[in-house]
């Protein structure tokens, strides 16, 4: 069954070589989908015919987002610790376990429940590839059982048992390093594509990091480091030795932290939205950008440091708050999540991608950023299913 | 018909005789509605029957938002002014003369379509009572003609003609200032309870001000100001003097324009998207709020310097830049809003209120600003009515 999607303002389809710049736009565009797949993008007067059509009336037509950077099975209420913040305490990473133990407490399907909102709740504002991870287990059950209701759901799954050292290991965080690098990793590892470390001081130091990521690519799992959060570290030199997909956050960098990335296929992800949620500085987009550093946005959403799910809020702040253009930002929420991920399938609107189109209810782009906080997604398809 | 609201696991009353501190908070409590009006609020095991009933499953209902401050009566688009002004072009009030050609270009069908379609789009956001300012049409004609399609949808309309002087006039402010407070407030006056000056440097200085806010008060316009956004100035204290309901804005205020307000009944209303879309510092909340003075928070939603329609983006905004705590911020998008358009019968949920009610798919008003950017409007009454 093909689509046509007619009276599209402004499409992006973020491929330099069917339109303008580096969003690849076209005006007065049309948008063929074919089953679960992108068939034709190009101008409304060569559209070809198809079985049925949608016409978005002047409206710009966007990939879906990649949300790239989430951590979603998890149970529990963290609103007292984020109002305790704002009435300036500082955030710190050990607030985790109250997390870790109600998700412990929990059933699977009061977890599944709340990942299926969650995703939904993503869907409606735009987003149709979702990265989950693990880690508010910390025991090999309870990892693997997040792992597992992850893949239920999520289009990338990550073991990230590396979270924090888990409690029950706090006078011994070598032995947790190993639990997680040996029997957590073998039961985790069917479920996800991903491993990940939580590089800070708090959490895992560069050795740490080094040995989990290590045992990870071992057992086929491609690395990505949480690192330079909360001051500078080792995490970025460290995601680009191990060649990771992606180092995420890069709050804090030095010039060499900044040279590595640019001279690696190691994505930069920025998680504005922690930025907002713990009150802390934001990071240099913009020098990440004139390095020739590949930029992605992403939620981070979660519980914690930052229970946003929103995109579009994301690019917003991304423009407001980290130098970035709006077609920066879009691209960085659309193409750079898909380059984080390294899929080639999402993130673009160009014959053969997977169909996740978003309709805005504006003319174009601009408006994500122009409108900030006002729920702007119109319509989404999600490989080819309207949602 | 009454409708009994039940399952409610924090209600905002904004009523501190029948609830928990200044938001008036009730836990496990219900909600009559009869007809248009609140008919009781109180802990659910006391509920009254009713006709029907509506279970909110846990979640929390506050008073639908009161936007004081808003700008929706024009044409034309300025996202692209947007996008420069991203790029380092600062943000000038002399962008208003663009929507004014505009505005006045437009028929009334299209200005109509637009005022419902924003307006529409504030109520998904669980806003129920809007101010709508004049103030892009600049001629007795056009302005008139915003004030009356303002007042056929608006809940509260204010006759802005001194917004800009007039392009005709450019060369002759006193003859634009006599023109708004004679011909042009007699064709305004009908369809308007307030009256409002853009007191700046490039719009109004206090002596203009002071003869347009003379005008309106003699035709029986109750004032208020926008003063002192973009730099110290006459504003604030001329807002007090005039017994002004509201300043609005109020970025850059010295001791002196603090004190004036802590004294007088005058609502400082801040306006923090505003800030966030031209890249300016915001308002210090905390301090006016230390200093004993009302504050209300409201969306400045226009095409030029604040394209947000968001409440609960203001909400957010306010938390996190502005020193409020999520309790103060929320009473100032409800009750603050209120104060500001002289209202009792709105930003409460008490009897005899009317019945302008919003469900957050939420358990407690903390997460307006705990989940910036995702719409958490679950359901909205406005006048009983359920959108
Ligand atoms: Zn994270
Ligand atoms: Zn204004």
């Amino acid at each position: 069954m093909s689509l046509l999607i007619t009276g599209i303002g402004e499409l992006v389809t973020n491929d330099p070589g069917v339109g303008e710049g580096p969003l690849g736009l076209l005006r007065d565009a049309a948008l063929v989908l074919d089953g679960d797949r992108v068939a034709w993008a190009g101008p409304a007067a060569a559209a070809p015919a198809c079985d049925e059509s949608h016409d978005v009336a002047g409206r710009a037509v966007l990939p879906g987002f990649v949300d790239s950077h989430a951590h979603l099975v998890f149970a529990g209420d963290r609103s007292a610790e984020f109002a305790a913040r704002m009435r300036g305490e500082p955030y710190a990473a050990g607030g985790i376990r109250s997390t870790v133990a109600a998700t412990r407490a929990a059933g699977d399907e009061e977890l599944r429940a709340r990942l299926h909102r969650l995703v939904d709740e993503m869907a409606r504002q735009g987003t149709t590839t979702v990265e989950c991870k693990s880690g508010y287990g910390l025991t090999v059950a309870d990892e693997a059982r997040s792992v597992r209701i992850a893949a239920e759901v999520a289009d990338e799954v990550t073991f990230l048992g590396a979270h924090v050292v888990a409690p029950e290991y706090a006078h011994d965080p070598a032995a947790y390093v190993k639990l997680v690098g040996t029997a957590m990793l073998a039961a985790c590892a069917p479920y996800a594509r991903w491993i990940d470390v939580f590089c800070e001081r708090g959490a895992f130091d560069a050795d740490q990091a080094r040995e989990v990521l290590a045992a990870g690519a071992a057992a086929g799992l491609v690395p990505r480091v949480h690192a330079n959060q909360l001051g500078p570290g080792p995490g970025v030199r460290l995601a680009v030795e191990l060649g990771a997909a992606s180092a995420d956050h890069c709050t804090y960098l030095d010039d060499g932290d900044v040279a590595a990335l640019a001279g690696s296929s190691t994505v930069a992800t920025l998680l504005p939205g922690v930025e907002f949620s713990t009150h802390r500085p934001y990071p240099d987009a913009r020098r990440l950008l004139d390095a020739g550093v590949t930029v992605a946005l992403a939620s981070d959403c979660n519980p914690g440091s930052c229970y946003t799910s929103s995109m579009p809020f994301c690019v917003a702040l991304a423009v407001r708050e980290m130098g970035m253009t709006p077609g920066e930002a879009v691209w960085a929420a659309t193409a750079g999540g898909a380059r984080a991920l390294r899929r080639t399938d999402v993130g673009r609107l160009s014959p053969g991608a997977r169909a996740d189109v978003q309709v805005l209810d504006a003319p174009s782009h601009l408006y994500l950023a122009y409108r900030p906080g006002v729920p702007l997604t119109a319509a989404v398809w999600r490989a080819g299913r309207r949602r």
